[in-house]
């Protein structure tokens, strides 16, 4: 895939103990992608002096680049550039740039230079220094093994900073002296209402000759699902639209959004397009669905009100359901969503309604109405439509599940979809 | 620290490429502490068969336990499976037990069982099943140079499942056969309303003599604290009930729960205790607090109705707040969520109430109500209580701060408890 194989190897107790989730490696990824490089392999360890040292030698035998991140604060655990001295077989010196640069830091900041501090200027005999523009620990890099092994901070924030500023130029430097211009271009889709394995299918029957010069790839992001074209090539690049073309005519209304877009905002987006609105009437999802749709910015303009009805009183009271069709057919039924929309729609005025009703347990399952059934009423006034889902999970995700079909549900409709989701269902 | 070499494999393009965030590390990390295990080396590589096979047999040569992570699933790029039949040298073939789990797993969702899936059930000859309880992919184990490969689901709901009914007693039962009983006891406190620094300036002013033998430990796990006290040896056992009542003394109200018991689990046990129930009225939050909430099993027993009022019409019409109210204070003010929250109150004839109205931005702030202002009211009928947070930060992190704020406010109240917050706020 990769043409240059570049490792990442981070370093530092905290990031084995679960203490911080590890941003920095997303972080070096998303530099490298632009440059049409992806990571080819990544090693973390604490700080340990001998497991650093042995890291350091092996990758430099099979990559081309080494990113070491972290352990170049002040403190006694930072050994990153005693592992680097180790394995060059350099001693540990004051480094004159770093040192002014450690110096002209100080002074910005009317810091006195301390003893801890200085710690960072030492580093081992012959490397370059990487500049860090944010702060006090300077990067440093050298070649060893026919690797280039560039030493970062742990420190998000310099982290980006050197990323951009000093590690992006030196990798396109290296890729164009290696191998003329780059080709990479990614294509990305947001998937819901079919699984991974129908997509496959569909895709592999009709198009058995899928060219070479693009990669397909699947990505499950509960409970959406990822579908993404990576051309890797020149020709992949000049093939990328028609194939893309072929994608979504198979995936077609099952397509949410391109590139990173969520479903709610999608859906926020399609209904201000559209100058509609969409009202709520949960009870089994307690609020999610509308906390998904108001977590977008710009969602007021579309959203008016949401009735949490957990009980059958506020289902009454607020909404209208009548209760002869609570007593008769029970709160998780066809006959109470199908009232809860209208009572929602007649309340706010909204062009568009979602109600569902159901039961998210680990509770309250019956065998008629068992753990993970779901009604769901969507709609406008006078054309309102109804499914029976079914998604027996632990509550949470049937939660989240249950949301996310309602609001596509809608999006099907704002769009006039005719193509039946695939949703985990019961037959009636 | 830990006594036996724990290594983790994760594999995974999108783990490569940016794509996606790894919380599955943290997750198996949190899942090792209890034990007091903390993992010796990470390794993250593509989905990339030589790179998997040749990963997994130098990881086994040093390592006593190795969590392999991702590629269990149907789809051509998970190599799991086919890595660990090359490393161990048998054949893959269909495995009884894991068919008959994927089987029972279809018939619970109504779901043919296709081709792609069935691939989950083709394991290595002589693995052993470590059932997956929540996804389709069923996790296995088989031991190789002396170190236990555990295979296990990439989908982070499925592995905290794993890690907790899986991996976990197999870790307890390999450290009983091979050191004994051991000499680790954490106790950990979810804390809300105070933070890091002051909670650090507090322990440290009032026990200068900390004892050596007890870690203190911080996490910010936004918008909570975790603190954390760890004892690593018998005396630390011995002292640790000790230190934990000074802690509670100091932290006092703050301490939202213990363990990773949740503010929402923690409110809704509280209210069904004390046989009280909760109504919302949530403007900025768009159903958040609901959402937060219902998230807990049995929340159904202690809340019963939320009302996400987005528009004024919706204040006027469902809650009862005055046109003229909104007229003279705008719908961000104390006077308004009062209203709110009797207007809840006498919709749901609940005990408590909580309303929220802000400005959650991007847009709406002004001079005077800017982004992250945020007007609270909570309590009983007749002895409602209000307050102005002020959170200026991106619009879903405010959201969950004024959330989780709100719970708080309302534990606190059913507790009693004198201790003002330090929740961020603006002067009146």
């Amino acid at each position: 895939m990769s043409h240059l194989n570049v490792q990442l190897l981070l370093t530092g107790d905290e990031l084995m103990t679960g203490d911080i989730l590890d941003t920095n490696s997303m972080a070096v990824a998303d530099a490298l992608m632009p440059l049409g490089l992806v990571l080819s392999r990544k090693v973390v360890v604490g700080d340990a002096l001998p497991q650093l040292v042995s890291e350091i030698e092996s990758i430099t035998k099979q990559a081309d680049v080494l990113i070491v991140n972290g352990g170049l604060g002040p403190t006694i655990d930072d050994l990153t550039a005693e592992a680097l001295a180790a394995v060059i077989g350099q001693p540990i010196q004051e480094h004159p740039q770093a040192m002014a640069e450690l110096q002209a830091w100080c002074e910005r900041r009317n810091y006195p230079l301390n003893g801890p501090n200085k710690k960072q200027a030492m580093l081992p005999s012959g490397v370059e220094i990487v500049s860090n523009q944010t702060g006090s620990a300077p990067g440093f890099k050298v070649s060893h093994n026919d690797c280039i092994i560039v030493c970062t901070p742990g420190v998000p924030s310099e982290l980006a900073v050197m990323l951009e500023s000093g590690i992006a130029p030196l990798l396109t430097e290296l890729l164009s002296t290696l191998f003329g211009e780059s080709y990479t271009q990614i294509k990305k889709y947001q998937v819901f209402g079919v699984g991974e394995s129908p997509v496959q299918r569909i895709l592999a029957e009709n198009y058995p000759q899928w060219p070479d010069d693009i990669e397909l790839g699947f990505r499950a992001a509960f409970p959406m699902l990822e579908v993404k074209l990576t051309a890797h090539s020149k020709n992949g690049i000049k093939l990328l639209p028609e194939w893309q073309s072929k994608v979504e005519d198979q995936l077609a209304g099952h397509i949410v959004a391109q590139g990173n877009v969520s479903l709610p905002e999608a859906l926020v987006t399609l209904l201000s397009d559209q100058k509609k609105t969409l009202a709520l009437a949960e009870s089994c999802t307690g609020g999610l669905i509308a906390s998904k749709l108001t977590s977008v910015a710009g969602s007021s303009q579309v959203f008016e009100a949401g009735i949490v009805s957990y009980s059958n009183e506020i289902k009454h009271k607020v909404l209208g359901v009548s209760q002869a069709t609570l007593a008769e057919h029970g709160a998780v039924s066809e006959h109470v969503v199908l009232e809860m929309a209208e009572g929602v729609l007649a309340l706010s005025q909204s062009d568009y309604a979602i109600a569902v009703s159901g039961v998210a347990g680990p509770g309250g399952g019956t065998p008629d109405k068992p753990v993970g059934t779901c009604w769901v009423a969507w709609g406008k006034k006078g054309a309102l439509k109804t499914k029976c889902l079914f998604f027996p999970a632990e509550r949470e995700l049937f939660q989240q599940y249950i949301a996310t079909a309602a609001l596509d549900l809608i999006r099907r409709d704002l769009l006039s979809i005719d193509a039946e989701p695939l949703y985990f269902s019961r037959s009636k």
